[in-house]
Order: C-alpha cells, then structure tokens, then sequence
C-alpha cells in the first residue's frame, strides 16, 4: 500500500520504519526535514509538504498534541484539504476524545475515511513493533489498515465504529498508569522509610498480586536514582491526564484520582521537571534514604 | 509439631485444615465453639479456653481487628500468660505495625518468640492452600515455623527480623489493591458511560499492560451485578486503610491516595455497605446503564 | 458619557440600569430583543447589532463565558472591529486569564483600550448598587472609567497594569467562595448528623471567628431546604472552577482544594444539578435528618 | 467559688489567671511545678498533686491531648478518684468525641457532674479574657459554672446536655479554621505567583466578602516571613484534624477537605515543621518570590 506518514518523533520514527521493514512504499513529511532522513536511507520518500505526504491510500499522523494535530489537519494544504477520496486518515496521536469527533466529522464531509488508533508502549516497544495498537473506526477502514496496524504493533484491540472510543481508551489507560505510579510510589515511600528493602519488596509484589507489566516497568524506575532519559515525559503525561478528566467533564464522571494526578504533575512541572520522566510522580525525595534492614533470605519457597 | 490455633472464622478456619491435612497435631479455640466441631471431625482437638490452646509449640491467632487480638493476647490467662519459654506465637491477623511491635517486646519480655505473618488470598484461597504469606521475625523463628507456613500458602515472603515489617507490607498490600478497586472503578466508569463495552475493555487491559491477578480479581467484581457474598467485608477494608494512615502518621509518609479510599469507604459504610464486598468502592451506580456500543469484531490479531 | 452595554442576563440588566441611574446616555444590545426592552423603557436606546452598541466612549461587555464573549469581540463586525480609537472595552465577565490577556493584545493592536472589570455579587446585589467591582488595566483608562464603574458597584478594588490580574482576582474569589461552601457543608453535615442544631452552630461560627458575609450568606442556602431559584448556577460555578485550575496550570501552582471542588460540580453535574445554586454542593442529602438534639438555652452570654 | 485548676500551658495559666482575677478561691496543679508559681505570687494555692486540686466545687482541666487527660482522670488518686460527689468536671482541653463520652459516663457513675467546655483563641486572647468556650452539659451543672466561663472568655455558647457536643464543635471549628488557612495559601500562591501583590489582595479579600477575624489573622500570618513562635503548633493542630476525621468516621460522615489537611499536616511534620505555627501548611516556598508587579494605586473608593 502507498502510505503516508506524519511526524517523525522517536515514536512515529520507529512505526515508519516498521512499516517500510513490512514492504509498504511510505512517504514521510516532519517539519524539520532532518528526522526523515534516516528513513529515506532505507527506502522511504521525503515530501515536501503535508499534501504531498497525504498522496497515498492511507496516511498516518503521529503527534504531539492536539494543537498540532489540528494544525495539520485543518490548516490550508493540510490533510483535509489533501487526502484523496476514499483515503484513510489514521490519526495515532494520543489526543482528545473532542478532537477526534471533529476529525471524524471533517473527514466524513469530504468523503474521507477515518481511524483512531492510538498506540500504547514506549519507544524501544515502538521500534521491536511491539506497540498495542488501540483502533476504533468504520469496520471496513478498520480491516483495510490491519495490515499496517500489525506492522507496528503487536496486537491491535477494536472498540467500535465510533473513532473518539479508541482515544478515550487511551487516555484512561494513561490514567490507569499514571495511578500505578502514584500508588506505587506512595506504598515505596512507606515501606522504604520504614527501612525495607524497596527491590525486594517489588519483587515480592510483581510476582504475587501485581504481576503485570505496569508494575515490572514503573517500579524500578520509581526506585532508581536518575530515571532519565524520559520514555515519556512529565508535560505530555500531564497533558494526557487533562485529557481524561477533561473527558469526565464531558460525560459527568468523577475522576477523583485523576484530580489527584493532575495535582501531583503541576507539583513536578513547578519543580523543573516538565521533560523528566513521568514515572518522577512516584518518587517522594525525603524517603530515598538507604533502608535500614536488609533481610539476609528473603523468601522461603513452600515445599 | 504441636500447634495451637486461635480464631476460626472463614480464613481461620480453612488454615486450620491445611495444617491438619499436613499432618500437624492441631488444637483449635473459638470464641464459638461451633465453629471448632467440623474441625475435630477431622482429627483436630478443641480446646476449653486460650490457655489451653497455647500448650504448644506453636500457637497461631487469625483474629479480626487489633482489639480481639489485644483482648485474646493480654488478658489473664491469654497468650502471653499461656505460651511456654521458647514457643512461638504466629500473628497471622492483620493488626496494626503499633500492636505488632507490643506484641514483639510482650513476648520477648516472657522468653517467648513471635512472628508476624499475615495471609493474601480470600477464603477460596486459603482452603486450595494457595495464600501468600508475608513474614517477618527472628530468623530461626522464621526457620521453624515455615514447615506451617508452607502448609497454609503457596509461598512465604519474609521481610527481615522486625516482626511489624510483615504487618506494614500487607497493610501497603491491602492500601494497593483497594488502589487498583478505585482507579478502575473510575476507568470504567469512563468508558461505560461513553458506551463502551466494559467486559471487553477489560480483556482489553487484562491481556495488556494490566496483565495482573489483582486486575482479573477485582475487574469482574466492579462490573457484575451484585458482588456477593463479600470475600472481604468493606468494613474489614476500611479498617486496614485506616491502620495503613496511622502506620503512614507514625513514619510521616503522606498517602494522597488512601486518604481518598479513606473517603469512599466512609462514603459507601454511610450508604449502609459495611457488609458488601469492598470492591464496591469501584462501583457508581449512576454509570451502570447498558452499553450503548457492542463492537462486532473485537480484536484483529497481528499477523 | 456615552455608554454602550453588551448582555442584559440577570446582572448586565441590573448593571445598565444602575448606569442609566446614573445619568449616563446608554446604548444596549442583546441577542434576544426582548431582554432590551425594559431598560428601553427607562431611557435606554436599543442597538440593532454589536457594532452600533460600540459607537461610544465606553462599551461593557457582561456575557457568560469565553466562547460568547470570543464570538461577540472577534467576530466580523465585533467589538474588535467596531470601537472607535481611543474608546475603552470594559469586560465584566468572569472569563479566563488567558482569554483577558488575549483582548487586551487585540484591543491593543487597534489602538482601542481595554479595562477588565469582573464584578462580585448576586444579582440583588446588583440591582442595588452593591456589587465590589475589581478592576485593571491602564491607570488611565481606569481613571476614566471609575465614575462608570462607581455607578454599578459600591466599590472598585484596583489590581494594577494588567487587565488579565482582575480576571485572575475574580477566579480566585469564586474559588474561596466554593470553598467555604464545601467545607461548611463538611462542618455542618458532621454536627447535624450527631444531632446538633444546625441554625444554632451557624449562629455560633458567623459571630464569632467567622463572622463574614460569605459564611452569613451561604451557611443558611446551604441548610434550607430548596435553595432555588439559582443566584448563581452550579454550571457558571463549576466553568470558573475550571477556569481557576487553568490558571494554575498556566502559572504552575497546585490547587487541590480547587480541584477537590471540581469533582464535588461533576459529581452535582451528573445527578442533573446544573441548574441548581452552587450552595447544593455543600449539601448532602442523607444527613440532613431532623436534629436529635434541640438545646433549650443556647447562649449564656458573658456577665 | 472553690476552683481547683490542672494544667499551666500558655493556654492553662492564663485561664487560671483570669479565674483569680474575678475573685475565686484557686488551686493550681500542674506536672512541673515551676509554672505554678507565678499564679501563686498572685494568689493561687499550689497543690501537691491532683487529687489536692481536686477538694474544690469545680476543677477545670486543661491539657495537651487525650492521653493526657486520661492519665490526668482516671489514674489511681486522679480527679475521678478524688473529686467530691456532685462538684464538676470542667474539660477546657481539645479532646476527642470519643473520650469526652467516656469522661461523662466516668463521672456520672460517682455522682460527680461534667462539663465539656473547649476554648477557641490564641493565648494572647487567653490573657485578656476574650476566649470564645463552647459549653456542653447538664443545664443545671451549665448554668452554676457560667460566671467562671464568663471569668475566662468573652463569650459562652452552650451545645446541650452531651458534653461532647461541645467537643464536636471545638474539632469542627478547627478544621473550618486549617480549610481557611489551606485554602487561603492556595489563593494567596496563585496571586502572588502572577505577580500581585498579596497584601494589597488580603486587604481587599478581608474588607469584602471575607471580612472575618479568621482571614484577619491567618492571612497575614501566612505571608510573614516567619510565623513563629507558633500560635498554636502544627503537631497539635494535626492531632485536632485527626480528631474530626476521627469523628467523622463514628458519624460516618465523609470529610474530604478534612483528609486532605491531613496530608498537608503530614507532609509539613515530615520537613520537621512540627513545632511551627499551624498556618505553615497555607505557605508555599517556592512561590514566595518577590511580586513582580506592585500597582501604584491600588483602590479607587466609589464617590
């Protein structure tokens, strides 16, 4: 398939590349052209513009925010006015749920198709394809970019035919982890200035209850000392956990938690920590001291 | 071994058995002494009062609240009066860290060894052995009663020689799981009142980044019906986050978020709810209407 | 001075009455004729449109939210558009700080001035001459507008250069102003509920160390049965909460009260509160049972 | 009257200062000696232990916390043991709900009489006699001890015949006072941190619709440099928080404002601020810079 691809951040980078290993003839356009020159060395065309990018079956954007995405959407000579009829905008960028309604209804004016298919998974998941692809859409747009999808992803999961499903997941699945962190930071906190071991602790908890990957990844970096460089960075964290609770307002759902977060990234963000890692919501400074005990055998397995 | 044991409600008593079906010599006491037949028809003996059950090697107290443990420990003729030089008393009871360090210094003040080792797992658990256990003591303490300990669970995981670091870890447990109660509680809340199917959110999570027993418990539980008969009482729940706040007062560690379950457990006790499931802290009956989309085609696997 | 005046809701009618009162020549325009008519009745002309409402010395504005008052200063044929050089904007609605900021560099670009004036007070308030009136902009402008704004309020509290600092003011208030209603519902459900009279504990707290006009005014809406019709509605409250939280975003200052406060709104939202006075998020309706206890002699006052 | 007084804080001694003043015979006992005497240079006895101070028609306690006054009541030789029958228990201390209750079933069960009867007002209040007491108890027992009350305080309010009523209040009170002073930092930090100045915006908060001594006090105090020495310690103020949350759950009555204090509290003990003054946790370091705009003319008056 001829596909286009939009912005070339270390995320949208890796799925390009992605696609191009999977055989797809893609044109790349990122507004500094220096980004996609890594890519045209393995086989993909650098466009010129954003129209030139969107003469293709279907066309990726990969984002940073909503303002941008809107930017490239509506601008003159941006997707709307470019894409063929009958072409697929696949938007990946985690933006809101309102913005994706107003995509879905441009598009539909002009006889375009459109997917949302957020991606979840953090850069070196992106470049192993190993992202979760989150897609909501038309059915038959939905099975014509499967393919595409399961370039860069290593399962795609369907909620629907309304595309802004796709990007509520997402952001309460960002949500979902940002409480993770927090939680576990203040259960590390605890435990830690009681002078527990904190690794071991963790231990304990991902290989009972909590033996799930959001809780192998966060907890290291919530312990280590310099959770650097960011996989994801506080400021889009924080603009993910807006999104949510600016979702709740639409649909009257309390998100008490959430409140809580957005607090906890406005604390950060006031601290200077706007590009550290979001996984710093969990960290609390005055606890990180060196644990009092150290259990000499931590664990006696059953007989 | 010669193993007394204390408290047969639903989590004692199926310990009791395991210990039996182990082939240890079990003398039980309840309060009740009803409770205490089923288990001498299979071969435990019962015992007239707590003294008696403490001529032991080994005494266990599964008791519900630090004031029936206190009650049972320190009152005349209690565990403290009764247990011989060199026993051992196993806490498996969630008390408070506070208690547990009283009951640490009583017994060492007798020559009498102690051990805390609180359980994880709801009734079902314990009767297929399948607990864990958390515990923490002197360690050849810990050496002699992990025989029991294998008996009742499917893993100990000890945390060092300060018997109160067991009861800290599994009140942070309890603080996490109810953490993970509320959060997706809110999260479905979300995508429910969007329309979204939530039993297939929740595959979605489950299979993903949520890939945790605690996610697989505790999600069906928010979304069915009626989340009865309680596993865990809501009024159990509310205590444990409470001795979590004490324990995050004494070691000054503020807990934002089990301040908040604080709230919606004093919420759902006001709306008559002591006696529900505690996962019904997740539940907001406002949001539980139909789904107003059911996706056709959930999940297109990677090729 | 010749006067325009955009927007007779409850508190712009009010507003441009006390002007007309005031001997000042007033031009008023409404989207719905009908609400123009009174005033047109005690002397006031009737714009046909926007921009003949902005042939004057001073035009006000008084409008519900930033999505109206955007409308009506940028549309074609706004007040952007329309004011004459040197004529002064007057914005009394409670909008955002980054909305504020953005008429002031508009106004400036046309050599029009601009002067935000938020007002505080329910609409009898108005009516009556009693509105506080806080105000910035150009020491200039606010000289020359201080006789306009003397007429509407009983006082005018100046904040300095920046038109955007008065906004800032006013969202800060409301934010005070919830507050205060939630945490006398918090006090007040807790006494009620053990059965003290609430009229007597209000009685207590505004003559003694709170003894304000905000507890004075909103402790009695708070307990009375049906505070209806709305001084000021949930859904207004609730847009300035958010509005405030924004604000702090914007400057990096966490406000968890404030965002405690926009739960506490979704939460009235969802239960089909919108309409109803921002009191009732002070309520809570499962306490409010008769009081168990009614002293006989309430106050003995000090010899 | 004979009046016997436990307990020579700053609070303490004043009272008993001011009982002196008014005429009455009075005995002093507190655990150091060396505060007693200085009331005895000014007429007081000084007695050797409590169960002296108690030979009296009515003995005022005032202590730090439940724990205190519990040694204080019920220790062998302490004022149950000691008080005559039908003489009266004033408790001036801020206690809990919970203890009060036992204090009037103690007392009750000697035919000795009780008086719930906490202060509101700072030890310079103290010293002048213009305390607020919230009184609770029998009427009878109310009305023979309201000339010492009236001795004390500007102003006694009775709450009926439960005298922990009146400790409900007290509690009640000071969390209205730590939400004022939370509150108030959060707006005080978002003023300031754009630049206002946050005296010239206390003047104006305090001389409009939060013209209230509480804002009077707390605003300034919040601002200072250094608000110390403390007023009322941090440490204490928790203990009070916690005592209202503590009530609150008996009531099952959810505080969230309440729980939110906690934290601040919390936090402020964890940086070592436990013995600073209470309006600390309205302090924000890192927003305290210097105003960058000071207005020069701050306030038109309405002509």
């Amino acid at each position: 398939m001829r596909v286009g691809f939009i912005g070339l951040g270390h995320m949208g980078s890796a799925m390009a590349e992605r696609l191009l290993a999977a055989g797809h003839q893609v044109t790349v356009f990122n507004r500094s052209r220096a980004k996609a020159e890594p890519l045209e060395a393995i086989g993909a065309q650098i466009a010129q513009d954003v129209g030139s990018a969107c003469a293709a079956d279907v066309v990726f954007t990969m984002l940073s925010n909503d303002q941008v995405v809107e930017n490239v959407v509506f601008a003159r000579g941006g997707v709307i006015d470019s894409l063929p009829e009958g072409a697929i905008h696949v938007s990946a960028s985690t933006i809101s749920v309102a913005l994706s309604s107003r995509l879905a209804a441009a598009h539909a004016g002009r006889d375009q198709r459109y997917v949302a298919a957020p991606v979840m998974g953090r850069p070196t998941a992106a470049a192993a394809g190993k992202l979760f692809v989150v897609a909501a859409g038309d059915q038959t747009a939905l099975d014509e970019v499967a393919p595409l999808l399961a370039a860069v992803g290593r399962r795609t999961v369907e909620f629907g035919p309304d595309p802004s499903s796709a990007n509520l997941v997402k952001l309460s699945v960002n949500f979902l982890v940002a409480s993770v962190i927090e939680t576990l930071g203040e259960a590390l906190a605890l435990v830690g200035k009681a002078g527990l071991d904190r690794e071991h602790y963790l231990d304990f908890l991902t290989s009972t209850l909590f033996e799930a990957p959001v809780y192998k990844t966060f907890g290291p970096l919530i312990i280590q000392e310099s959770p650097e460089p960011a996989g994801f960075a506080a400021v889009l964290a924080f603009k993910d956990i807006r999104l949510a609770i600016a979702a709740g307002e639409e649909l009257a759902v309390p998100l008490p938690v959430a409140s809580l977060l957005h607090d906890r990234f406005v604390e950060l963000l006031a601290a200077g920590g706007a590009n550290l890692d979001w996984s710093n919501i969990g960290r609390r400074g005055q606890h990180d001291g060196a644990p009092k005990t150290v259990p000499q055998n931590h664990s006696a397995a059953a007989a």
